[in-house]
């Protein structure tokens, strides 16, 4: 697996994996994303036990993805992932999800932040030239999409505690959660009537055990933006359009 | 893997999967088990694809499960399963999980009940004579506990509203989110000093999409006991011990 410029991850979909509609829960085909971006980068040599050493960590910064459809039941999917570009600072990462057959049924881009673990201010990948090498020319397969701003008239919020079960191996919100919370502004009913076709994504502040998280949304002509806000300030914002199935 | 009378399934757990002690978390071992059982129902012949021509699905029903301790990040553990024993309506199904050496390091014992998914009334397993050539006479690793309780005295009680992301294929909440929701009644604070080494879970009734559940437990000598309940009735009942690390 080795400096491989592309790595792919397969997967098939069991049952106890499903959600409601029988598809790839969104939050779980994020949480895939990262796994696949974190088992490239740690056989590139610049994956979290190396970062770690030099007292790095990786942060997700911004996600956009388009899907096709989602992988259903019992389907085989895979993940293939590779690095666009990357600088002192960040590191983009791209995705292409495909079926059995090889063809492609969703697309991500991912911007990826080095945070320096004593201070969390942004770190210096300098360091890292391994990164520099794997660069790979293959193409975003995605529109980037447009800045995520807060919802100006937000027409549904509620109020959620982060929990212990919220939280990852760095002691902040996962990434995932963020997009169950997001997406849960929506009803059963809603995603029975309607399929997710984009999620856009930006992290903007971490978020700590015991916070109370502000969730205001808005929808319009099928798009929902939702501002997840810790103290006044924007935790996360999303974007995500809604097609009828 | 046809036909195996017991099934192991390897896995390594990535720092994307951990919790912030930087090991598994609890409700996702809890998934990885019900996953495990899940390939090897299905191996056999009477997994989800097959029930569901029946017009029955396996709902568990019990889970016992001891921890010597959690897997941790960067580590390569096993889950082992195998069937206790059947009858017309419910399936016993043990579980060890074994290090990278194969030292045990945890172990399970849960009951699945078959469901009529028309009635929601316990169904008939007497067409499926495949479970009984496939009963393994290797004895149940743990202590199957004694019957779980509400709390007497509550001195902790929270609501939660299910959403979206809390529903499995049946539309129903998922095992692992009742797991989250009853260690969720702990503090990041008690997790650093203190682990898990039992948990016990009761599944009494299904829960729905827009159901507010009341989580109220009750902490004695490092035992918690948590009752979730939805309009009175017992949804799902716990208790787990923790111990000083």
């Amino acid at each position: 697996m080795a400096d491989q410029p592309t790595l792919t991850r397969t997967f098939r979909l069991t049952a106890a994996q499903c959600n409601p509609q029988r598809e790839l829960a969104p939050a779980h085909l994020v949480q895939y994303l990262i796994e696949t971006a974190t088992a490239h980068a740690d056989s590139l040599g610049f994956g979290f036990s190396r970062l770690q050493e030099l007292g790095i960590i990786w942060v997700l910064s911004r996600i956009t993805l388009d899907v096709d459809r989602l992988p259903h039941v019992f389907e085989t999917f895979s993940i293939t992932t590779w690095v666009e570009s990357y600088n002192r600072h960040f590191s983009e990462r791209n995705f292409e999800i495909t079926d059995a057959e090889g063809r492609t049924i969703g697309r991500a881009h991912t911007t990826w932040m080095a945070i320096d673990i004593a201070t969390r201010r942004p770190a210096d990948l300098s360091a890292l030239n391994a990164i520099g090498s794997h660069v790979c020319a293959r193409p975003c397969p995605v529109g980037k999409g447009t800045p995520l701003r807060r919802p100006a008239a937000p027409d549904h919020s509620t109020e959620y505690t982060f929990q212990v079960s919220d939280l990852d191996c760095n002691r902040h919100v996962t990434s995932a959660r963020y997009v169950e919370l997001a997406l849960d502004c929506k009803t059963l009913d809603d995603y029975d009537r309607y399929r997710l076709t984009r999620l856009e994504i930006a992290y903007r502040q971490e978020a700590c055990f015991g916070q109370t998280a502000t969730i205001e949304s808005a929808t319009a002509d099928g798009t929902t933006t939702v501002a997840i806000t810790v103290n006044g300030q924007a935790a996360c914002l999303v974007r995500f359009h809604l097609e009828p199935r």
